[in-house]
Parts: structure tokens; sequence; C-alpha cells
């Protein structure tokens, strides 16, 4: 029998409601000669809830307690739903992850997967039921409850999914898809029917909160598709895949913005061995995050400009760390770019249309934005901007990309 | 190094503060030189409050979806606890049930506990941690999660404290300790120092919601002493343990009021063998919980008149049942008694001290209470009275014992 794992998060739970709606669309999924495996997230905010308790007891709590007193949340929805399903008339099982053997290393709010079993989920889908599993927890060798970061629901789902050879793994949330830019921002943006991993992977890096980074992996890894969409219609959503020919008939799949960055340069480095990476070693030891890196060599080679973008945040701490390299060579200049942001262009046709680049700074241009840094890598190009212009400079793209709603040129519609 | 069990109830957990005040009280046993091991209930009216997002769901749900819902209260305080500890700068370590190892038969909502690990608990004690458990909860032969039942925490302390051989269990809670009579009623009732589990058992059979028998029945049974005493103080409260001479020097201990029932009598059943034994299967085959019993025969024993006292809610169910068994005879007839309450008298020193029933009684007929059914037994004295005359019995009866606070006859004090 065909099996499909479903998954949903927070929002769709919130309430008794939504909850019936859950079980419901399992039921049906069911009554359609499925296997069905849901996986669930803690109910609306309560794992907010949770964290906020915490931090009224403990400023600084161990993390094994944090993971005892988190996994509560998933363990509360997966009770409710079982018995939403049972009340509905089916026959449903909730299992924890230690009840299913779910077993991570043992780092504790960032555990990570190292094997599931079978065994107990082939059993009770065998007796005809309904099987829901707590996402976000793991336990590992010794008995001790993990949690795999915030968002991890998603990868409990890809994961199970892999393992049980799944036919499909759906995400159910509060958007219907995964739209070729923001809506908040680009009006015009539309639903992607259709969508690579990679690419995926990348619009997730440049801002776009579609899904937990490692819930695609898995899904890419073992092949399993994974179907995001509403959990209030019956409208088709996106479907993250590999690749396909008419994928890469559109040059450009989404456009991301990224706001709130800086771009810290280094101008004049002299252009050593080892000079970008003792200077990455420091940045790093410092636990600033860094996005994209760029180099620049000129003078025949004997000097480089270093240029990095990271979080506003970050931004006086880099700066700092990256003048005390400066004083130490004596050479070079510390300049800091701060209310930037970066557009994205994201796609896998981007490998065999020619032009994407010209296209997109060309677009740029008639939006009047002007262009500071420009990186670009094999299924993205990103130009730095003036964060007031990021809004525009996004439009400005999507349109110049055919992804509008009203031009319906984008050939996987 | 001795051993100290500790409970918390959910109302002395209810909140940060509370939280830290419980902590506090762990650390300084450990610092007096004791292992400590705490056993936590759920935080102030989480269980309820769980409860009632269940009925939302469903409105009858499964028992074993029950268990995975409820034992998350227990699980978010031990993760609470453990960082109060720490916040404190000692080292502190929870564990659920499944963790400790505490296995329980496979019924849902009234698991009973089959046996208990000692090794995760004495290994964390060893690394010098103080070990919070989660009360109410157990996990069967196949890692099912159950519960023993609302109060359950009680028992989990004392099987704790059994199995760890601790010195005392002490149990903490928003009341002072165990008094003679419930001071709402009988305002001169007085905290008792020191009474048996025998005498502690028929007082909470008797209405008095001291604490859960089984717990009561695990410190007799493994030699345990509990101390019943208040979370907000450092006072002395009860200590529960085997009798000594000095508790049977006073007559009777504590007094208690039983409100809401009804008694149904059966007059003039012949006297067969097994008319009660017919009767009482047939009223327990409808769930009805019966309170007690009194049979008394006459003309020359060919008949019999059958009593027994139940909930008030349950009377007229009781009536319909009994009415069937007598017209099914043709014999008897069927009397029913509401509104009325049992005042009862309970102590040790109740076996060798004479004119116990007269005292009683001669207190009833000061107090001008009318008195209808007596039932007695080795520790106790009951009359049902009607139910507008029981505090004003209740109050009389107290006085007539000598257990007035401003009397100071009781021997214990």
């Amino acid at each position: 029998m065909p099996l499909i794992v479903q998954k949903f998060g927070g929002t769709s739970l919130a309430g008794a409601e939504k909850i019936h709606r859950a079980a419901r669309r399992a039921i049906r999924a069911k009554l359609d000669g499925h296997h069905v495996v849901l996986v669930v997230s803690a109910m609306g905010k309560s794992t907010d809830e949770l964290l906020a308790l915490s931090q009224e007891v403990s400023p600084d709590p161990p993390k094994r307690e944090l993971d005892m007193l988190l996994t509560t949340g998933e363990q509360v929805s997966i009770a409710l739903v079982a018995m939403a399903i049972h009340a509905a008339g089916h026959e449903a099982i909730s299992l924890t992850a230690a009840q299913l053997g779910l077993l991570t290393d043992g780092v504790h709010m960032r555990a990570r997967i190292q094997r599931i079993s079978r065994d107990r989920i082939d059993k009770e889908l065998s007796a005809g039921k309904i099987v829901i599993v707590a996402g976000f927890q793991g336990i590992d060798a010794g008995g001790e409850i993990t949690t795999m970061g915030r968002g991890a629901s998603d990868t409990t789902a890809a994961a199970l999914a892999a393992v049980l050879d799944a036919q499909v793994c759906e995400i159910y949330t509060d958007v219907d898809g995964i739209y070729s830019a923001d809506p908040r921002i680009v009006p015009k943006a539309r639903k992607i029917d259709k969508i690579s991993y990679d690419v995926i992977l990348e619009m997730a890096a440049t801002g776009a909160g579609v899904m937990h980074a490692r819930a695609i992996e898995f899904g890419k890894k073992f092949s399993v598709p994974i179907h995001v969409r509403s959990s209030m219609t019956d409208v088709k959503g996106t479907l993250i895949m590999h690749e396909t020919p008419d994928m890469e008939a559109i040059a450009v799949q989404g456009v991301t913005l990224t706001e709130d960055l800086a771009v810290v340069s280094l101008n004049g480095v002299p252009n050593t061995a080892g000079a970008a990476a003792r200077i990455f070693a420091e940045v790093a030891r410092h636990h600033i995050l860094v996005d994209d890196i760029v180099q620049i060599i000129y003078d025949g080679g004997k000097f480089a400009n270093i240029s990095f973008s990271t979080n506003a945040a970050d931004a006086n701490q880099a700066r700092t760390i990256c003048e005390g390299l400066v004083a130490e060579s004596e050479v070079g200049a510390v300049e800091i770019d701060e209310g930037v942001s970066k557009v994205s262009a994201i796609g896998v046709g981007m490998r065999s249309h020619a032009g994407i680049a010209s296209t997109m700074f060309d677009a740029l241009s008639q939006a009047e934005v002007n262009i500071e840094n420009i990186s670009t890598s094999e299924l993205v190009i990103s130009c730095i901007v003036r964060q007031e212009d990021g809004p525009k400079a996004l439009r400005y793209i999507h349109e110049a990309f055919g992804l509008d709603a009203s031009n319906g040129a984008n050939g996987a519609a």
C-alpha cells in the first residue's frame, strides 16, 4: 500500500477546530488507500510559551532541561490529534520519538538524526492505524530526550518519509505554497508549481523562510518529493523534487530579499597565501555569521579587496575584529557599509540561459537602484543594494524575469 | 548518606517563585548531608487545563492518549525545577518514568507500580546531583506511557522512598499538616503531630482529603515515615508512621464528615443465603459506589433489614435497582433516605478505651442531633445524621473526645 507522510505545523494545529481539520485530512488520505503517518509540531505558540516559562525560572537553563521542557509541546499535539481521529471513528496511535525509535546524537537543542526504526510504525500501520509522530524530538543512545532545532518537525517528516519510502511528504502550513517572491513585497508574486531541491535550498539560504533546510536535504538525498501546501484548502501547493527539463526552461524561478545586512570590506590587503583564511577563521571564532564573500585582486595580483556581508547586528563586532587584523599587519583599511540589503535571483535555468546577469543589472538600472557588491554562483545572482531600495529592486527583477502573475510567461505554471 | 524523598504538589509549584522555593528546600536538604530525590506534580491547574483541552477535541478520548497528554504536565515541572536548582548553582537532573525505569502494568489512567529500578537514580545521586522525578506517570513493559490516577504523585513519592530506603518521605502541600477535623467546619480543630498509617487510611476513606490512599499503603508496607507539611513554612507537619504507645493513649485522633449521602434500605428481605450478595453484585454491576453496609435480622432470623449508604447522585439509580430486585422476589420494600451525612470518629485508641460509642452518642444527644444508622469497625464509629445537622454534630464530637485546641488534653500534642 502506498504511504504518505503529512506534516502539520503549529499554526495548522492551533485549537480544536484545526486539529479536527488535520485529522480529517489524514483520514481522507487513508480512505483513498494510503498508509498515513502524521508528523506534528507543538500547537500554535506553545513552544514560545514554554520558552518564556523557562526564562522566568532561569536566564540560562541547561540545554538538556530545555529539551525536556520543549518536547512536551509536541507530545500534547500527538495525543490531541490521535483523539480527534478516534472521535471521527478511525484508529490512530500517537508515538513519541522514544516509542518510535528515532535516534539522534546527544547534542541537545541541535541534535542530528542517526537512525530511525521502522518496526513500531510498520506494526501500527499493518494494524490499520494512522500513526502520529511527535516532530522536532529525538532520543539519544542513552535514552536522553533531544531536539533538533526550531522548525525541525519538517526534518522529522522528511526523514520518516525517506525511511518509510513514502510516495510523498506533504508539508501543511498556513500558506498555499512557495512563491516566486515574498507576496508582501511583490504583490504580483505567484505560486511556484514545481521547484528543485537545489533551488529551494538557495532560496532558503537567501532569506525566504520556506522550510527547514535539513528537511530539503533529506528529501534530495532520498528522492522524496516534498509537497508544501495549505492546511486550509485542497488547492495543490508547491512540489519540491529533482530537476526536470521544464524547470530548466525557466531562467529564474524566484527572487529573494535579505534585509538588515552590512558589508565589511578590507581594502589593500597584501595578497599572500592564507590571508583570507586568517580573516575568516578569526570571524568564525567569534560566532559571526558570514553571508556572501567576494574578493577582487588588483595591482598585478599584489593586493586584494576582500568583502563580506553579515547581519547588521554583528557588523560592529566584525569591524573591530577586522581592524585588529589590519593593525597587526600594518597594511590595508577596513570599511563598513551599513543599511544594505541583498536581492537574489535563483533558478536552475540560469545555467543554460545567457544574459541572466545583464537582465538583472538592466532591471536595477531601470529601477534607478545603484548596485554595490555583486556575487554569482551556479544557481544564484546576488546584488547588494541600499536597504531602502530593496523592495523596489525586488519588484523590478521579478517583472524582468517574467515572473509576474499577470505575465503568464512562467513555463512551469 | 541518608536519603530524603520530597514531593511537591501542583499548588506548591504554581509559578516561578514557588518553583524556586521548592528548589531551595531541596538544596537545603542536600547541604544538610542528604541525598535528595524530588517527586513533582504538574504545575497549578495544568492537569485540569489539559483535560479541558482534550474535552474540546473529543468527549470520550482513548485512555492511552489521555495518558500521553496528561504526563506532559509533570514533564514540564521536572524540567523547570531542574532549571531552578541549576540557577542556584547546584547540580540536578530531571527524569521521566521511562528514563527512571518506573514500570507499571498497562492499565491506562489507573496503572499500578510493578517495579522501580534503582540504577539510574543511584548513578545520578552518586554524581552529586539532586534527582527530580515526574510523579503520577509510569511506563509499561511495552514502553507505553501510563498514569496512576489523580493524586498519584504521592504514590510515586512513597514508592520511591520505599525502594530507595529513604529516611523519610516529605509531602509538601498547601496546608501545614493533617487536622483532627476539617478546620472549615470545626474551628477548634488542631494539627495532629503523629498518626498511624491505619488511622489515616480510615480518615481518607471517611471523607478527609488528606493523601492518596495507595501512597499511605506503600508507606505502611515498607515502613517509610511520611511527613505531610507546608511548602510555605518550616513548621513541622504531621508524621504518618506505625502505631506507637502514645497514639493508643488517645481514644480518638480525628473526626470526619462525609456529606451528600443517601441511605437505601431494603426492609423485610427473606433472610436466605446469598440475599445480600445478590443485591450488592447487582449494585456493583452498575458502578454504584457503596459506602457503609448495615444488616439487622429480625423475627427469629427469618427476615433482614439491609441498608447501605451511597452518593446522593447515585441514590435514584440505586433505588431503581433495589426495587427491581424486590419486585422479582415479590417480598420486602425499598426505602430511601436522602439528604444525610455521616459523622465518624477514628483512632487506634478506640480498641482499648471503653465507652467510646457512648461518648459519641451522648455528644450527639447534647447537640440535639438525631442518630439514624450506626456502624462500627475496629478504628471507626460512624453515625448517619441529617445533612443539616452534620457540621454541628462534628463540632460536638470533636469537643467530646477532647480534641479541641483550647482543651489541651490531646496526649500527642
